[in-house]
């Protein structure tokens, strides 16, 4: 199974004016996937701190996600971090990315500065993928075996929330093409009326009688109640669902009604469902 | 000045089902202080993982805070990873928090499990902060100097919203008890309608000529335009205010009414101070 680490760089977050909202959409993305995010990491503009930080994650995980610390006024600290850290021999104009510089600002009725037109400037060890939402292309370091003992791929996103959501599903399609992935099948019920506590001990003995392959996992949300999830890493979706099925319908005995809902639900939701007789 | 690192512990996060909105008060309430946070982490409910991450934490770091992997259903995750990195000899009930399980649980009409008066179990090695707002105790490990290098203070906060954020006055008193902290000086103008890249070229000589111990941020937001932070670290409230607010009254004359207020503050509260003539 492949895993991940997502970086957000930026002082911003450290400070504690903005919350991470991107990095759990890509988690979620990468979740879907079959991809384990094993960690998420915020550090901020500064250069040694970036190297450090990155050639960490990269030594640790096949595939490194950052969003962040490309903005035009900071964008040589984490590009020149990253040109250092791919042992780039330089810059290259990429075109694709300069077409979309024009584009964007003459939509907005703004001059192209010259440090608009370095956003399009990138390192020669990089492939880019082009960003249509905004100036700041994203790239892609695939590093050799040799480098980090193993290959992996980073992904480098810009910030602005709609930017780096945006780039989602191109990202997902190159994870998807560069790398052996293995399915992963899980379903939740949504439990409510009981504390984490007590839901834990009045299901022990199914909670034990799962099969080893099998993963349960308490995810508590005060307005919803607890989701419990059940995983399955591999295998065939058909096979494994009708797995995570049966073992769920073992569970409606003990629980009975204080289970609301087979899906990823709000309990708002569920509630409204079931008035109108179609939960 | 202090360092912090700030890490999340749990599942739900990496998976992306919930956004980590704790580290971002936490680390608000520090940089109040004059505590720099240099790293925000999140990693998973795995007792090696948490050894690994909060051995490196504690190695760079005066402080260390974690939020969450507390649960009834998980503490022993958490908890011995702790009892293990800080060296305890076995666990002890604290009376203070095992009366507070005992006062919530009848609160909510519930019946207290053992596994309830398990929460109330500490390692030996820790200090308690009784959680008025939930089970799980706030423990506190001070590890001394041979430790790792430097004295450095764990603080372990349950990671349910309400109770983390509800910690952290008391976090704050012992942190500022504990640690000679610098003061901390900033003040933020609001500009809006420039682009960050014209901004910065336009402020280019201002930014310059600012003193070596001023630090200019630029933290720009879609919504409200650029936030132009300048900090100082160290000296007295009032001279340094003073000169940061120098530096301001020096940029008007270059940004004119494209500062829309020198709070940080919505751009549809500025309009409407000004619309009520407040602003």
């Amino acid at each position: 199974m492949a895993n991940a680490s997502i970086c957000t760089i930026g002082d911003e977050i450290l400070i504690g004016q903005i919350v991470d909202t991107n990095s759990s959409h890509i988690s979620c993305a990468l979740e879907e996937i079959g991809v384990k995010v094993t960690r998420m990491l915020s550090f901020g503009d500064d250069h040694d701190e970036i190297v450090k930080n990155l050639t960490n994650e990269l030594t640790h995980n096949d595939i490194v996600i950052t969003t962040g610390g490309l903005g035009p006024t900071k964008d040589d600290i984490t590009k020149a971090a990253l040109a250092e850290i791919s042992g780039s021999k330089g810059y290259v104009t990429h075109n694709g990315q300069l077409k979309m510089v024009h584009e964007i600002l003459h939509a907005r009725g703004l001059d192209v500065l010259d440090i608009n037109k370095a956003q399009a400037l990138v390192p020669d060890t990089c492939e880019v993928i082009v960003n249509h939402l905004g100036t700041a292309p994203i790239m892609v370091f695939r590093f050799p075996r040799e480098r980090f003992g193993h290959a992996v791929t980073l992904y480098a996103l810009p910030g602005v929330p709609f930017e780096a959501i945006g780039a989602i599903p191109d990202i997902i399609k190159d994870v998807k093409e560069h790398n052996a992935l293995t399915d992963i099948f899980h379903k939740c019920v949504m439990v409510f009326g009981m504390a984490e506590s007590a839901l834990s001990k009045e299901i022990e003995s199914w909670e034990d009688s799962l099969p080893k392959d099998m993963h349960l996992a308490y995810l508590p949300n005060p307005l919803t109640g607890v989701r419990l999830r059940l995983s399955i890493y591999g295998g065939s979706k058909e096979e494994e669902e009708r797995r995570i099925d049966d073992a769920f319908a073992r569970l409606k005995p003990i629980l009975g009604d204080k289970i609301y809902s087979y899906k990823d639900d709000t309990l708002e939701n569920a509630v409204g469902s079931l008035l109108r007789g179609t939960g």
